[in-house]
């Protein structure tokens, strides 16, 4: 594919001057437009060394409010102790700009590709969770611009050339720079591979043809301004613009598909413990978890347990027990409760990265990234296309932390009706348990049915065989305590081969 | 001091069964208390290797509900690359608890201090730093509790000998454990030396003699309940109560003191540069400035600069004209508005620490931490002993950034009334500058006298020899672009030495 595009091309300074200012004050305008709709705008620059990504962005910069963009410099990963810790994407999540802000990438996820000794399944891998994390911030309503800008050898060559003949560019030019060079010819094989699995109707690349910086700023400002242009044009048009963007993936209404009778319909709840046999077990059990925890940190994988279910089926007090013994130095707690305004200014997965446990690290959800489907669904918050897409795009994530070695456990816990009745009547009538009690709480009592149907969908749709769901029956809380050891453990032992 | 501890205190199990469940049940009660009054609470635990600590933070954390606490364990910075990037403050704000919500941790900056090959320098800089930053956070309401965890050199081998010879906790006992063992004398007298030099009212060190676990735990758990317990009442009887803790440091009220006849009254605001000259001396001083970023990137030294004014002062032109030809990699503007409500819930510099640039990278702030003493005061937000304390909160911040090696520059753009005015008018005329001007920016106008007392009083007190103020004289935007572009390039130069 680069051996087929036009490097000659250029453009006069006199018709430069006519162009640019104009597309300079298009573009201001624009970024405002953009910010007050709320519309997030990545802007990547990858390309050859030498080929004069600083001052590309400079002119693409120039024009924009420096209160509305912000520019990342990518690091190789293999530079950075820090990335090793965590998932790939994770870094990059975190990067992602907030409603009505532009991000400015120099290089970016794509050097999990580039980078030079990347083997072909590392490629294929990040490849496939490039595109779900594009997808999901386009479908979130995120314009994706990507730039590569090239050069041919020997104009690289005689950059390179150039810069190192001068005392105060020659630092800048270092090993990496004239090895590129020279293996030229594989780069670009690698770079057009990069190209064909990458792009996307939602998130297409632009060539820009970089010897003539005249042609190449005028370029990029156009391609740019077009793109912004024409998302604020559909959002103009529709009353639920991102939207657009979903396509018929599904074509059922959001919780109106039908499937397999309700598992938790039946469930058999009666099941319990003793509680002379609960305490003599859960002693055991938590020294075996906190063992374990020791292994994991050892081998250095990251575990995920999340807790699901309806308010009163006990899910504090599970993670009470599984928690009791263990290293507080190696796990966290994250409660999910609505989003705050940043938060909310980011795709609904943004926090979750962020709360990502590091590598031999056990993070406890106190629900979870499941809300989207859960509450936000039964509320009417998210409804449509984003429902239907974020099975998707969770089964995505749990994928991509599952390749990086991520143990994932989640957990249903299920009380029936009569016993959620009896836990809320208990805690209005105990002073100490009083303030676990609002009104929110018998608000939602009555959805438990839609919550129940909610759960199922989920369920179905998300269990998958790296990141299963557990239904823990939970009328009776001892047994759901023990369950929810035994399954974790059991699981940990299973993933790290132990007997 | 350790010396006069006396280790061999003990607890039978019979008294902790009757005294630790009650104080559990306290806790529990006190954090839900905290949390509705919005008081943040940071436990720290240091001691010796093998004193207990990962149990004994389990025994505090039991009673806790795990939404509203958590645990952060603190690296040796010199493990970690990351940390060499930043002042060493840094990552410790990162971690502050958010108003209502308590972290606990195992380790904290005191390993600024206690890192073994730390020289009596470094330790007296990591003091102060110390002290202004827990200072800082417990004027501003937080409650700050600190253990440190005592045993013997005897009991200490001990514990080493039986982990070793246990195969599961073998890998736990490494070369740095038998080290600290083997020089127990020695990092006693450094141990007494930093609870000498830390130990305050505001941040007081409690000694666990942490021989018998039972002891210990039960004397953690007193203390806690009792501080947050005393801090709680405190509030109750009076209206203003982190402000109780301020004492009497400045005894004159707000904007109240009087000082030398304001410096921005006796400007000469009629200085101007010809375009002519301004067109040919601007591309020079940028290429400069752009080839001085280069010589910080190369020395890894950051650059801040601040730039303060009044609406209309020509802020935003001098930061595009001052960034136009740099390295858009190597610095970043920081816009700063009002907080969100996650920033909100943190100290007010908390922000100003998270954005602070990158060893070798610049930050430029429009306008910045200075909030706090200009529209916060004008506008009432801040007052009376928060306003005090802010002058000297920000020297000190300042002067940590200094020891660190960062380049400080500060602007004040000053244009006086009359201009003001005629910029306004232009915008509202101009349809592309007309977003610039808000109903806002007509009240700001009203308020003209008092921002510029408050503004005065700035510079007085916070011109320091490390972070010196410069004032822009702003009628004339071409002379303030140059002088801006100026001032900077020649503070670069001489912090580097550079001729």
């Amino acid at each position: 594919m680069l051996e087929k595009i036009d490097l000659s091309r250029s453009m006069d300074r006199e018709e430069y001057k006519k162009t640019a200012p104009e597309l300079r004050e298009r573009l201001g305008a624009l970024q405002r437009r953009a910010r007050a709709a709320r519309v997030p705008v990545i802007i990547i620059f990858e390309g050859w060394e030498a080929s004069g990504k600083g001052t590309l962005m400079n002119e693409l910069i120039l024009p924009l409010d420096p209160r509305g963009f912000r520019v990342h410099y990518v690091h190789s990963s293999r530079d950075d102790n820090q990335n090793a810790c965590w998932p790939p994407m994770r870094r990059f999540w975190d990067m992602t700009p907030p409603r009505g802000l532009i991000g400015i990438f120099s290089h970016s996820w794509y050097r999990l590709a580039l980078d030079g000794i990347s083997s072909p399944e590392e490629r294929r891998t990040a490849y496939g969770d490039i595109e779900s994390f594009e997808r999901a911030l386009a479908l979130d309503g995120a314009v994706i611009i990507k730039f590569f800008l090239h050069i041919s050898r020997k104009e690289q060559k005689r950059r390179l050339e150039k810069m190192d003949s001068d005392s105060s560019s020659k630092w800048r030019v270092s090993e990496r720079e004239w090895s590129e060079n020279k293996n030229y010819d594989k780069t670009a094989v690698k770079i057009d591979e990069m190209i064909q699995y990458t792009d996307r109707d939602y998130a297409p690349w632009t060539l820009i043809e970089a010897t003539d910086r005249r042609h190449a700023a005028v370029k990029i400002l156009a391609s740019v301004t077009r793109r912004i242009e024409k998302r604020l044009d559909e959002l103009s048009h529709s009353t639920q613009a991102p939207e657009a963007y979903a396509g018929s993936a599904v074509s059922e209404g959001p919780g109106g598909i039908t499937f397999a009778p309700s598992v938790l319909k039946n469930l058999d709840l009666s099941r319990s413990i003793p509680r002379e046999e609960y305490e003599k077990r859960l002693p055991k059990l938590q020294e075996a978890f906190r063992e374990l925890q020791y292994e994991l940190y050892k081998v250095r994988r990251p575990m995920v347990i999340v807790f699901e279910g309806q308010d009163a089926s006990g899910k504090g007090g599970c993670i009470k027990r599984l928690t009791q013994k263990l290293d507080p130095r190696g796990y966290q707690v994250s409660p999910t409760s609505a989003p705050n305004d940043w938060e909310r200014a980011h795709h609904y997965l943004w926090r979750f990265w962020n709360s990502f446990p590091k590598a031999g690290h056990i993070g406890i959800y106190d629900r979870s990234w499941y809300g989207r489907v859960l509450v936000e669904r039964v509320e009417g918050f998210a409804g449509g296309d984003e429902l239907r897409r974020a099975y998707g795009e969770i089964n995505d994530m749990e994928n991509e932390w599952s390749n990086y070695g991520t143990i994932i456990v989640k957990f249903w816990l299920q009380a029936d009706g009569e016993e959620q009745l009896r836990r809320f009547n208990e805690r209005r009538q105990n002073p100490d348990k009083m303030w676990k009690i609002t009104d929110e709480d018998w608000r939602n009592r009555e959805k438990r049915d839609l919550y129940e149907e909610a759960a199922d969908e989920m369920m179905l749709r998300t269990s998958t065989t790296y990141a299963p769901w557990t239904i823990v029956e939970a009328n009776d809380k001892l047994h759901a305590r023990i369950k929810v050891l035994e399954v974790s453990a059991e699981t940990v032992r299973q993933a790290l081969g132990i007997r």
